[in-house]
């Protein structure tokens, strides 16, 4: 777990969308955050208060979360004068890069000598089990989808934020890292070994109070044929009793893949829904989210009704019209 | 790759179940071991000439390979004195126990000292790509069960002995340890990290001639709910012409899921060709292979009788009767 409140390091991101993980943070959790720190030629802006390391310490900041993705993903040299200040006064530094904070020696050593933590949310840290099967108290609802990146996090989000406030029971459980670093909390599933992919969903969505939901975080497609296996470990360790289906209605093709055409939504419910059920009869499609974000208002708004009559359940895009309707199917079942 | 041939360890073998690894080197691939080490007290024989050390090597063994595991799957202390002295004689290890040779300090110390390789086979060596899904030249067999350890890998061997019998081109191609130091080489898919699972698939059947079969041992179970994510990554990674249905007709429930019921055959056969037909449309369900372990040959007959029936498919047990005509079969694609 990490701790919070953050601030967000922004470092020199070359555009806005280089800052995405700290823009989530912002639009998701931004309790979770003091404000932001940007260096000379910084090209991102999330909107919070531009802060030095030791203002942000002052207003109770506790780690520092590298809220950019340069290119190719590394820990640049020039931020190193930085985060090494940062764990000298204190603060813990977490990270989703591909280069890992703990594969940095001056890093590791800064930390050491201060006693302070590196969080690399891209690889486990927990030892998971071999998923058991066994039925869990409370219920859980997972975002599937035609495809990769089609807003699976973001509908969880807004999900798990509806249902808040409907006052309803709601916990968003992270399977990414831009999700575990949003939340401070959750599974890098894609860097989980095969056999304890389900065991590691059946640990992050335990036990809980009958009427209370853990809002899944999705992965892949069972359509994607790289990643086809992360969703099925999803749908078998997360036992679902409800799922979201997911799609974004202009794509040509499959992400990542020339040549693999994206699957009807009807596909997805069909084998999505028949796999869940293995895992727990109950089962139901609750609802589909919709992203229109390459679409006009008047050509989401078509788009969407267009869906709900053909496949008879609440179609909405969670993120442009918030998913207050989604929250109200789970609310029914 | 494994060095072969092989002289197989059976230590101190408590009985015959526990030598499993060797009874399958020995069943599938006689040539490949000069014979069997067995120590004082060894419960297990697998019908090899017994040998020494000396022995073996002179006749030109390269690699002791650990056939049996005891309790715990530990490398016990009784076995050190043996294997140090294999490594000193100028023999390689190879071992799929959890307690990996490479862990214990005495051993890596004398492979050091005399130039000898650990082969651990449970842990991936190689850094397997993201799956592409670019269609691949060459024909592919997937053997996919209702369960899990309903007899994927031996059908998966018969099929390829059978296939090799009528003159085919066919290579076994493994994905679990037993199979891979049964042929000296493949993917432990169950310890590859899940991002990479179906990128290995495809790395372990790469191109090949139009005319050539890779026979694909299987895991898991798409309703086994602990591993069906495995199964999932070989469906897509190895893009199969054909599928094999495997099924053991006695389980009152799946393997380890005490409350979940084994699937009809005709709903793997359903959702496992819907699935492969996401990464290759042309495949089709070529056959059943029934493990009658738990049956009378009488009652063996009858049940393949009444399944090929029902099935519109052959049905046959590859252990007890052979696999020629799910070769047959294939031999028809």
């Amino acid at each position: 777990m990490i701790q919070t409140p953050y601030l967000l390091f922004l470092g020199d991101a070359p555009d806005q969308l280089s800052a995405k993980v700290a823009q989530g943070i912002k639009d998701w959790r931004p309790d979770n955050a003091v404000g932001q720190l940007r260096m000379d030629g910084c090209k991102a802006d999330v909107g919070l208060t531009d802060m030095t390391l030791a203002g942000a310490k002052a207003a109770g900041a506790k780690t520092l979360v590298i809220g950019v993705a340069n290119r190719g993903g590394v820990i640049s040299q020039a931020w190193k004068e930085v985060l090494i200040s940062a764990l000298a006064m204190g603060y813990d530094l977490a990270s989703g890069l591909h280069n890992l904070l703990s594969e940095e020696a001056d890093l590791v050593a800064a930390a050491q000598e201060h006693g302070r933590t590196l969080h690399d949310v891209r690889i486990p840290t927990v030892e998971y089990p071999i998923a058991s099967g066994v039925k869990r108290k409370g219920k859980r609802v997972l975002a599937v989808g035609t495809d990769c990146s089609v807003g699976k996090m973001y509908t969880a989000l807004a999900l798990d934020t509806a249902m808040r406030a409907r006052g309803m029971k709601s916990t968003f459980r992270a399977t990414g890292q831009t999700g575990i670093l949003i939340t401070g909390d959750g599974v890098p599933l894609d860097a989980v070994v095969a056999d304890f992919m389900a065991g590691s969903v059946e640990w992050l969505t335990p036990d809980n109070d009958p009427d209370h939901w853990d809002v899944i975080e999705g992965q892949g497609s069972l359509y994607h044929v790289s990643y086809s296996g992360v969703t099925m470990a999803l749908i078998h360790g997360g036992q679902p009793d409800a799922l979201i289906i997911c799609h974004e209605p202009t794509r040509d093709h499959m992400r990542g893949l020339p040549g693999y055409k994206v699957p009807p939504m009807s596909a997805i419910r069909d084998m999505a829904l028949t796999l869940a059920q293995v895992a727990n009869p109950d089962c139901v499609v609750a609802g589909i989210a919709v992203n229109t974000q390459h679409l006009s208002e008047e050509e989401a708004v078509a788009y969407l009704a267009k869906v709900e009559a053909e496949m008879g359940l609440p179609a909405v895009d969670p993120f442009r019209h918030g998913a207050e309707r989604l929250a109200e199917a789970l609310a029914a079942i």
